[in-house]
């Protein structure tokens, strides 16, 4: 990786991952969550995502610190129907409870058409794209659902209740990688609002309100005290809704309100629950799935939508895979020395 | 039912159903789907769903006399797997589809945890609604997407390409009716433009374009070959397109701007797909999932959402069970002549 100017450095994508995964590791978690946080982590710095790239690495192990959540979790999988998996987190992060939950949720969708995978009891800090994407690597068409933390207001109330609970789905193309998207159900992803904080931007009009309920545009005002809109009025507020009884009442997890974390000072991931929905979708179709999802985005192109979801991360991740990942010297340098190197 | 103003009628569930059943099989469809069809419009006008109750009969007839739609299909059921399950419409209405696959699709989901039904080769011209709450009075969580007739315009596009196409919810609740949602990604409804059209209400900003991709406000512009946009920009977008790939690429089915009706003069229903997600939701939790869906339902309450999602079509429900639905005696005139008595 050559000639980056002299503030700037760039990482390989194994290089990153080993360099965080290590980080995880010495702030308490098992070899097994370290690896799969880190490759998580990695991945969206790789892609663009940074909200929850490395910027999200002091908020894990605040709450790691904290004793809020436990890395080294063993998650308890649980065969509960033809069509459905349940995994229990065990007060651990989602993610190594989706991997735990994987190979018989795949099993059931292969063998049956569809599965559905509960996980409960788990922190999910990250973005939810990276837990679908692979199912539609698979052939696979994924939904992903998670509750987070009370921070936005349900439509025509005054006090906040749900959490940005985003929506995740993914599909496979027959002309490229998947058709991914990511979407928050709040105005704005939280992550997006502490970047705006800390880079001194405003936030669009119609997107928080402050600590009295006042509509702001000031994202320090939001943090502190305010809270966010849904997006798309009383829509975006019964799909967050959707997303609390999905993620966190069929789950058996918590609703984003109902965690108290008072006595575990720092923490700062959210103790819900995540549902994925998996279907195989060539079992009910008489032409194959992925080329029917080639069309449609050809004809969402001749229509003018040039972009489709997705594509500015994959152009990231084809940038970094030519170039490297390219990170702030500062920001390397505060990364090994929380890896202890 | 006492004391209509003279220019209003008031008929009972049942008087209205016959009467729009009767209209069904005056205009070439089988009882069965005669029976189907009217049960759903009945319940629309009764619910106060003016956009899908009587108002579309015409359209529905129109839709028969061209030959677009098989008014006596006959649903072929197909169980393709412990969760899926398909069903060809045979070209008639998705209704009577969606009957011929309930007991099998119950079956499924009873045994196994959750179960797919996806419907192709079908005409939905109904509120979506009506296809989730039942699975909601059995104790599931019930999801349900229907592209429709290209008509909104993706993001960042300049030609219209998707339907209007709907998400809905039901989810039962222990303390009440069950909590439904049903919603267009775009950002109206057709049938709201059409009401408005005929009323002369203009449109709110943002809602359409005319048929030179200029913004209007003017209901007759956007149906004159004008276009809707998605709710909440970029996101109800993005949702509307899944709903293509759910509703008409897993099922088999027409996308949005796929059925050439050029040929049936009159045409009207859209010729696609729909796909419903049933879950059981205790299947995954440690709690009862009504008792959890009432909790939230309080904590929204107390947040200040005084109405939910669902609550206006339960109040006119009850009011039209104590007093008759309300019809204007024209209305009602225009029907008995449609029905020959």
């Amino acid at each position: 990786m050559q000639n980056p100017p002299s503030d700037r450095v760039q990482l390989s994508f194994d290089e990153l991952r080993n360099l965080i995964a290590g980080i995880f590791e010495c702030h308490g978690t098992s070899a097994r969550t370290a690896a799969i946080l880190a490759e998580n982590c990695a991945a969206a710095q790789r892609d663009g995502s940074e909200s929850h790239g490395i910027f999200r690495i002091p908020g894990y192990l605040s709450s790691l610190g904290s004793g809020w959540v436990n890395g080294q979790a063993e998650p308890v999988v649980e065969d509960v129907g033809a069509a459905f998996v349940r995994v229990d987190a065990a007060g651990g992060f989602a993610q190594p409870a989706l991997e735990a939950g994987r190979a018989l949720a795949l099993e059931k969708v292969r063998a049956n058409g569809m599965a559905v995978l509960a996980i409960r009891n788990s922190h999910h800090f990250a973005a939810l794209w990276p837990d679908v994407e692979p199912f539609a690597r698979e052939g696979l068409v994924a939904l992903a659902f998670v509750n987070s933390m009370t921070c936005v207001v349900p439509h025509g109330g005054h006090r906040p209740l749900f959490g940005t609970n985003p929506i995740a789905f993914a599909a496979p193309r027959s002309g490229g990688d998947p058709l991914v998207f990511d979407l928050a159900t709040s105005a704005i992803a939280h992550g997006d609002v502490q970047i705006a904080a800390r880079e001194g931007h405003a936030l669009p009009e119609g997107f928080g309100v402050d600590a009295q309920g006042r509509p702001t545009t000031d994202p320090r005002a939001v943090l502190d005290g305010g809270a966010l809109l849904s997006f798309g009025g009383y829509k975006g507020s019964a799909l967050s809704m959707m997303v609390e009884l999905l993620a966190a009442a069929i789950t058996g997890g918590n609703f984003s309100f109902e965690f108290d974390w008072s006595g575990h000072p720092g923490a700062q991931t959210p103790w819900t629950g995540e549902l994925l929905i998996l279907i195989d979708p060539d079992r009910g179709a008489s032409r194959p799935f992925a080329e029917r999802c080639e069309h449609l985005i050809t004809r969402m192109v001749e229509a003018g939508q040039e972009r489709q979801p997705g594509d500015r991360r994959y152009r990231q991740r084809a940038r970094a895979e030519r170039e490297g990942i390219p990170l702030k010297a500062a920001d390397l340098e505060r990364l090994r020395a929380l890896a202890g190197r």
